[in-house]
């Protein structure tokens, strides 16, 4: 076994179908680790449920959803594991042990925590919305996770990941490995405020199609001191200009240099970024065709990947159990 | 089938051997209600894990002890059915769904919680401390109880399993009965002070033999008004007298006449009450030397115990994914 070869772990809650900054974020490495990494990917279903238990329907009809959405980026079910996180009971078992080990204060204060209630609103947090990093660290720990490919705001759960199985191996015996996080870039939102959500409404979904992307695009905001078309643009502040940077290398510079000295419109330069979008997206859809009309195959490949990330988490709970000296019997 | 049939589950922490206050407070209705109902008895190894996570070796020799326990007092595995919690993978999945609906401040609130909290010195909970109540529930509900026979400080947790499962049953489809308590008597310790406690070291053990019986009666607390032989006793608040109504039944009244006329010394009604412990100990003691030689029988139907209650709780987890929407296929 090549020593290098990492562990991956990365997932998506099922709360509806994944947009560009998911791509940008973790979507495209993923694709590129796959080659070389042995790679788990989750469909996150329990998790949704910490803010979306009042609808299982969108939940469950997301794990269809996302599944298509990686098949369409080309993550390749022969290269990775796609598996559902609901029927990995070991996930839940890790996860009641590891809340033995971190404090409600803890978990508090971890930023991501703190930022996500207040966007959502929540005042009184329900107990399963403050624990889902525990929950992640177990998905994390039954998987023996080496590497997590994420957005920058997962930094803190993987911090959590590493200090409850330190934690564990300390208590136990070594069973965990330390994972460590791969961060991917970020992409703002069309509105200019913060990064690109689908709860914010400022998203790009990757199964929108080219007349969407064009028009979402068109709303987008710009360099706000450009008012007049001569106006001189500063591309750097401008999230339109991320586009350019983020998704069409070619004539990048050229554009900077156009926008700079007003020599290009805001609509002309929207309309450029809908079109490098749409030439990204346009193997994403054709792919997507292909496997909306298999959703047996598709039904297939979940199975396959849920069964086989069963087997890795069943033997990494018995390790457990050996470890803490509860392996009372095998049934 | 007997309509009144009622589905009981009980169960102990696995944090040492049990004592008279478990006895008196359940164990003694457990080997009536057998007789007549379907009776699941739970070790309750996960929730040990919340107090004694750094002493694992405990808990599962616990697991030993507190069956004997069982078996001494009378509990019959052929009537109920004796199961280890960490075995059963469904409770912790089912404590993951519940835990979406309930919050912190609720779970901060339970009186049972404040006061175990403050008698051990918590102060910054864990996690998984703050939301046994939580994992408690899902004990109950993955067995589909309606019957819980258990001490007062357990009203609480039995009112949250209420609340957890009245509110699955309104989201998504009515899967569970609302269990009810039956409460048991309280059994005060030998210091006098709260209940008996295996932490507060007041308790006599199940397995005391008879001279540990009679020296940890002599130490008791009696009525502290009582100075000399002669001086009238105050029955009615001396915690010896509280055995002698409990364990001994023929001669009370002429105990309490005897004791409120200075007729009687402290020393001799403290062996009188020994005797009556003794006696009901007595039979407890030979069943535990018939079963402590015979590990592998216990063993044996531990496991099957389990199995049973495993398939319990797997066919009631079909039902909760099936009431959710998200049985996507059975693997």
């Amino acid at each position: 076994m090549n020593p290098n070869k990492e562990r991956i772990l990365t997932g998506d809650r099922t709360t509806g179908q994944l947009h560009l900054g998911h791509y940008v974020g973790s979507l495209r490495s993923r694709v590129e680790l796959q080659e070389v990494h042995d790679t788990y990917i989750l469909l996150a279903d329990v998790q949704a449920l910490t803010t979306h238990y009042e609808q299982p329907e969108l939940i469950a009809n997301s794990v269809h959803q996302v599944t298509l959405d990686y098949l369409a980026v080309g993550i390749d079910p022969d290269k990775s594991t796609l598996f559902i996180q609901s029927m990995i009971p070991e996930i839940a078992e890790l996860t009641v042990i590891f809340s033995m080990f971190v404090t409600v204060n803890a978990l508090r204060h971890n930023p991501t925590i703190k930022t996500e209630a207040r966007d959502r609103g929540y005042t009184d947090l329900y107990y399963g919305f403050l624990g889902y990093p525990v929950s992640q660290a177990a998905d994390i720990a039954c998987c023996k996770t080496t590497l997590i490919p994420a957005g920058e705001d997962q930094i803190p759960h993987v911090e959590t990941a590493r200090k409850l199985v330190r934690r564990f191996n300390e208590l136990y015996a070594p069973v965990f490995p330390e994972p460590r996080i791969l961060t991917g870039a970020r992409l703002g939102g069309l509105d200019g405020v913060g990064k690109m959500s689908k709860s914010m409404g400022n998203a790009i979904s990757l199964n929108a199609d080219p007349q969407d992307v064009q028009a979402k695009l068109t709303k987008a905001k710009t360099d706000p001191a450009r008012i007049r078309r001569s106006d001189p643009g500063h591309p750097d502040i401008c999230p339109v200009y991320a586009y350019h940077q983020l998704f069409r290398s070619a004539d990048t510079e050229e554009i900077h240099t156009a926008c700079s000295q007003g020599k290009i419109g805001c609509t002309d330069c929207k309309r450029l970024a809908g079109d490098a979008v749409n030439e990204l997206l346009a193997p994403f859809r054709e792919r997507r065709g292909y496997y909306e009309q298999r959703k047996s195959q598709v039904k297939e490949l979940l199975m396959e990947g849920t069964r086989k990330a069963r087997r890795t988490a069943k033997e990494t709970m018995l390790e457990v159990r050996e470890a803490m000296g509860i392996r009372y019997f095998d049934l």
